[in-house]
């Protein structure tokens, strides 16, 4: 369904921007396993506005309550009900969003596909929502952190034309931290909060990349056809907001190459465990994991609302402008990390489960 | 599951390349619906083998049968389930493929998941797996066609660094399935053929991109968050073999610029229809349709199995080295092209239920 | 999954009896439809303990909020969330619970299951796991009735040995919720009350049955094969707590009568509408509803945590004995009209919703 | 979806009566595992018509043809398809069917539902439709068997008045199949017999009870909440053509009892494993195995197609008379034995791979 996702490990969310709250349930999460309020709410930290003057001013809390499936910090195995209020609703900020339409945004489409939508903040179109996302990702991660030892790390590549030199197979999540851009290239760091903030202060915005990696997949997860690992990371990352483009290992530049110069010729590695000399599958073959790091780039384009006017329609369909007032991001991408992890994980926890339903371990 | 696509118009295919056959059942078609087996034996023909020198020289009649779920030519609502035989199976040809692996292929992860394969012609992970993909998208185009008039065409858009100029707007299948690399631009496409043929003669492969575009899908497709129309068309576009990349509208390009610019300004259209003066977008926002053209592109890498000797290991671990035999194409594009419109197909016309089901039309 | 139910109009539900709430998630609800908080508490509230001696002492305030999906008393199309917060939480009654599996409860399957459980009150296993089904089904009867003006009435039709006389085609929820028991035969229902007195008085518990009518249903819902409407209902009421049996119109009384006998003749009712002589099929034939009243019966075992001392096991496999203390029902039957009516509405909702989406009404 | 079965080992059949063929798709199911045709033809030939004199005369070889997913008699993960061509396909015995629709049958509802239907033997309404189940239920009753070393073993438990007994714990599949009505029992199956007979000879028919046993099923199959292990058996039984009411151990009977006569009592069993006095839960309590034999009962309905003359309407809804030719069941229970094995391995396999998905074993 519409916000359902997963098969063996399903996470349901729900809630609008300005409603009571937003929030999350896992089914399917193995039991025994320690999980700590903290263990959500760091990752939710991570995610929330107001962090530094690269993101929204919006503030809120987001502290997240655990309803259910956890007992004395140890899962039950039934589902994990998490929940964040809503604080900071300026819906005044929203009022000229009643009756017109955002360009590139989802309040024309909400409006034409339901016949109504709730238009203060873009309601489930707002990054609100990810909050959900991320609280489920915190308890995927700490899933495969517990029984597969496996380790995910995200970063900002790219933000408008400035590239970011990255080490995906050593970077770690405190170096993409610790920059208020989550670029771990100190150098690119720099300069991509230059260009957030020239956005900002023209009323404008910008977008980029981020890559993301997972280390310690083994070989073996993911299904034939539909179900292809990279099919559902690629279903998982779209699904995030202004999200317009994915791709996997080589990606789009491999079809610039030759089968010769990019196939990833197998090697008997340490302990005579089979591996590739070069990662152009990006851990992916045939749609299944080959035990080599998993690594993907999701493109978001630069945020649909921005402080500058633009020509739209209003919703009797006459022809106005808008200029959003409100407190919104110049750059996703800071923020996009922690989700973009947090989808990841979703995904191979997923996949993890159901190889071990199938084939037995 | 793994072989399983849809919620509301769900396929299930099933076969190996040299197994008794492969084919698909089609579960939950609308009734009363006019469907021969010729609607679904000209795209198999348009997907077969052996159409030009540019493919590969298999030759599968690939002639198709109806099992069920049609009556004197309509559907009746019930599972249609569709068989296509193996006929050409030259198992020899893949003799070296029963202890080594094909770098890039599915050869290894497929025996590390499974424990076991079915190495003749890569089973499972061979192109013909598509064959069912392509029967049922010549169903869902049906339904498209007959009750939405939805049309679909997609095209060869690049081969290596040849790029077509392709007119989004206007394109016709007629035109695309003029030349034989499937590339509506003339000029283009004569470039494309002559990179493909300097690929074959070398033993080696080149990849490229299919763009795709569906024209009349009414605002209002698709859902927020986790099964948005953008979501469910990466996830079916990057289960394709081969395919490494997934773009809607603007895509990765709309990274290097600012919102300002690649906003899509809503105005008053023709008989009051609310329209938007450019597409970057690509047709979708906020993962619902918004009745512009929806735009996507597809990476796909070059064939991983070519004339070559590579390196690789073989299932006990040592090093060796492979060059295949058999007929393989040195590059999938021009068959990829009704691969990628049914995945499309099959994409679009689950929305159009699931919309019809919840909203009411 | 464990805890979602439905297709188009899906439920997940969650929470421990002693954790901090329960609630559940509707995903695919049709928007602009009117929905106040008190549609679903006067549900709740028919659910709740405490209502007359026959049942729990256990006093819950049960109090719903919703969380999301509603705005200004409309439903949004987007999920709907509620919440009931657990108050009267007694985890003292239950320390022997801790070490003593109850005979006939889940205390020993959770914990075999699962390696650990929420011991306190029954965690999921309890009866309060129903407040989410009972809040989801409130939204469905809303939908239910607004669009296909569909009636959903249960009521006690047995207790132990105590047979009521039901009128299917016109007993009322008004004349169902004026005994307590839940029975609008009145001399049966006197004669149903004082065998739960008996019961209470002397430790013990009994069962029963509950019959549901839904009136007003079209001819076409449900699904040939596997997704039967009657299969849907059984797995409904199977699904609820105590529930050991489950009937459809003459059900396992049939099976002593011959085909001509109990086949249901057709005849030509008013205005030309197939209607049948008898309603032997209880509505529905084939697995789709023919128009009739559909009718099903649902039994109920004993409740299984009783006042009695009791032979069991300790998590040690020590055997030992058990009498519980805590508040308990007597007997399920007269909460289990209100949970039935919501699992009936469950499932016609869902199979409203799929009739729609593929065959457009 | 209507046709689609379980969630880890899913299941999806095609095919309509006097179609060109029936059958079923298997995905999900383990790799490594022996498969030969031969362990689904026995199940078949078990099922198939014209078995003694009890049973349909309609001749069907109902040879099986598995299409993919195994080599070399080795399952190899992916999805295995199986075929059975239909034959004897005398359509001109239901000639009258075409403008009538027979009382109690499926006939009008398809009607109702699609606006078509295949109205030569009752289409996908058809006995024949359980040739897919069973071919499936088959794979899973190998794997139960390897894997887990599950049994399944049903009977004819009652035909009309006659009630058979039956040793739920020892009773064999060569007991069962050694007379013609599948009761072990071997004076009550005389009984039943001469009821048969008589039935058949009045141009009527008569329905029973079949019983099923699963013994071998360790604990902590199932899941809470909605797929519970005995709620998935009641749809699976309750999607069988012509199965009205379904009960699980005590079932209705145990509406009588008080708790304290019908709890089972936990005891320490051999090797200390935890076993029960009684099995009035019938193997599962709370949803869950609990390691005692799962035993369920299902009422089969008298053949809605019998020889008499009955009233009934045509499809322009006018009155008239309708009495059957062709070749039909005067019972269906022999050969629904087989059948409900199959149910309840579909249900049994699934629940094993999602208990060992999520918790490990």
């Amino acid at each position: 369904m519409a916000s359902v996702f997963g098969q063996a490990f399903r996470v349901s969310t729900f809630g609008e921007s300005h409603g009571p709250a937003v929030g999350v349930v896992v089914d399917g999460c193995p039991p025994r396993l320690g999980l700590d309020v903290a263990d959500v709410q760091r990752e939710l930290d991570r995610r929330k506005p107001g962090q530094s003057r690269l993101t929204t001013q919006r503030r809120e809390g987001d502290v997240v309550e655990i309803l259910s499936g956890v007992v004395d910090g140890i899962t039950l195995g039934t589902p994990i009900a998490m929940l964040v209020r809503n604080e900071d609703a300026r819906g005044r900020d929203y009022d000229e969003m009643r009756t017109k339409y955002r360009p590139s945004h989802a309040d024309y489409t909400y409006q034409a596909k339901y016949g109504i939508r709730a238009w203060e903040g873009g309601g489930r179109a707002s990054a609100r929502e990810t909050i959900g996302r991320v609280a489920a990702g915190a308890v995927a991660q700490k899933v495969l952190r517990s029984v597969w030892n496996v380790e995910i790390v995200a970063a900002v590549a790219q933000v408008k034309d400035i590239e970011a030199s990255l080490a995906v197979e050593s970077m770690t999540r405190e170096a993409v931290d610790r920059t208020p851009v989550r670029c771990p290239d100190l150098d690119g760091a720099a300069r991509m909060i230059d260009v957030i903030d020239a956005a900002r202060k023209a009323g404008d915005s910008v977008g980029g990349v981020v890559l993301c990696v997972a280390r310690g997949v083994p070989a073996g997860w993911g299904e034939p056809v539909f179900d292809k690992l990279d099919a559902d990371l690629a279903k998982a990352m779209i699904s995030l907001p202004a999200a317009k483009g994915f791709e996997i290992g080589g990606g789009f530049a491999m079809t610039h190459a030759t089968g010769s110069e990019v196939n990833d010729a197998f090697r008997r590695g340490a302990g005579g465990r089979v591996t590739t000399r070069t990662n152009f599958s990006g851990g992916v073959q045939g749609g299944i994991s080959n035990g080599e790091p998993i690594v993907i780039r999701v493109a978001f384009k630069p945020t649909a609302t921005i402080l500058r006017e633009q020509d739209t329609v209003d919703i009797d369909g006459n022809e106005t402008t808008i200029a959003a007032r409100g407190r919104h991001d110049p750059c996703v991408l800071p923020r996009a990390v922690p989700i973009v992890e947090a989808m990841m994980a979703l995904v191979l926890v997923d996949h993890a489960l159901r190889q071990r339903g199938q084939c037995g371990s």
